[in-house]
């Protein structure tokens, strides 16, 4: 059962400055605590219907459980389905930026679901790592979580003043615009930063001048833009087929 | 002034039954209601802030308008914000399907938001013309319209019985499947059917049974699956890079 005072701590980690307070986030949903798991990462305190705690016992023998009502978890928690479980989980440790091979970097994405595709999308193609500007949404809400479809398990995020990492690193960088080189066209380096934009303003002006080359997706039709996760997906797989 | 009997029916055309009986979808928030009013499509009756209508007088000059107060718009409304203008549109007739150069077509694509997205992106692509199986959502809901980001006016959404359209088809036929052929090596004929499957099940049977060439998007991480529009994007990038 969660004690009142459990499910008050619950609800406050969906906020970013209790997240930050307590060094905490929440993981939320059967798939992502089971990539969580599957993981062996660190997990605080799980709590999950019996259903839940059954089918994964095995998976479970080390993790410290309190099994809970699905209409108390529904209450708590910041999806509309599948509230199976909620894991209590430490942040981990901030690391360095890994500059071997393509860095994916964002310029204030703001929007939590786009912040999770696109950690989904680079797990996908690979990356395990990816550089968010500090003003891009907070990689513990649960909204992101929720969108990584338990990619945040093997996706590093790290926050960083992104102008002054591109403004010393080394290989090409690269930026999406509307109006640059067509990326069916142009020859990737496979040491190289790619930057997206924010979804209202796109690149900023002093990320702008970082960027050694500007990359556009191309359009054959009357649609002005794509949504910044979609065009993320899009520009890695033309990086990606280049040195495939 | 929108009457209390106008509200009524506004919102009564957010569900797809008086959509249907009245043969009348809606367009909602400024940037849908302008790409409609310049694609010079037939409007019923726009609500719109008197904002709005200053701002597009000259646009508007043949349209029948009716100022409203923003918080009654809201009210009416299904979107959260951008509540400038609300337009009563007829719908379309229905149209045969075109089979010239590339089609792409959704088996059971339920998701409104997805069906919306992979419109914009059909319109970006040049695609003027999406075929939809008769359990993809509802292309007239106000979701739908709303993620097109406009492109609904140039893309026409043909309902039609799928596997029967696929059966009578003379060119190739493409299905996005875990394991197919990597979109990276395909050589793709420019008269095809894409499919894209539904976002729980992936492509049904009876649709399979009618596929000639079973494509992939190639995976470099450990991210099990993309979300349909994001994997549309792709394979549609693939295709049109071999016909550029």
């Amino acid at each position: 059962m969660i004690s009142k005072n459990q499910q008050k701590q619950l609800r406050a980690l969906g906020q970013k400055k209790y997240r930050k307070q307590h060094g905490l986030y929440l993981v939320q949903g059967e798939k992502n605590v089971i990539e969580l798991v599957d993981a062996g990462l660190a997990i605080e305190q799980l709590f999950a219907t019996s259903e839940f705690l059954t089918k994964y016992e095995a998976k479970l023998a080390t993790t410290t459980c309190v099994e809970a009502e699905e209409e108390v978890l529904t209450k708590v928690s910041t999806l509309v389905s599948n509230n199976a479980a909620i894991a209590v989980v430490p942040m981990p440790s901030v690391q360095e930026i890994n500059t071997d091979g393509l860095v994916l970097a964002l310029d204030g994405v703001s929007d939590p679901g786009n912040l999770g595709t696109i950690i989904r999308l680079a797990d996908w193609y690979g990356l395990t790592q990816l550089v968010v500007s500090e003003n891009c949404a907070d990689q513990f809400n649960p909204k992101v979580i929720s969108a990584t479809m338990g990619s945040f398990v093997r996706v590093n995020v790290v926050r960083t003043d992104l102008e002054a990492f591109l403004k010393h690193y080394q290989g090409e960088c690269y930026g999406a615009f509307l109006g640059g080189e067509s990326v069916h066209q142009c020859q990737f380096s496979p040491n190289a930063v790619l930057v997206m934009g924010s979804e209202s303003h796109g690149i900023s002006d002093p990320i702008a001048a970082c960027i050694n080359k500007k990359v556009t997706i191309p359009a054959f039709g009357g649609a002005e833009s794509l949504n910044v996760a979609m065009a993320t997906g899009i520009i890695l797989d033309n990086i990606k087929r280049c040195h495939a």
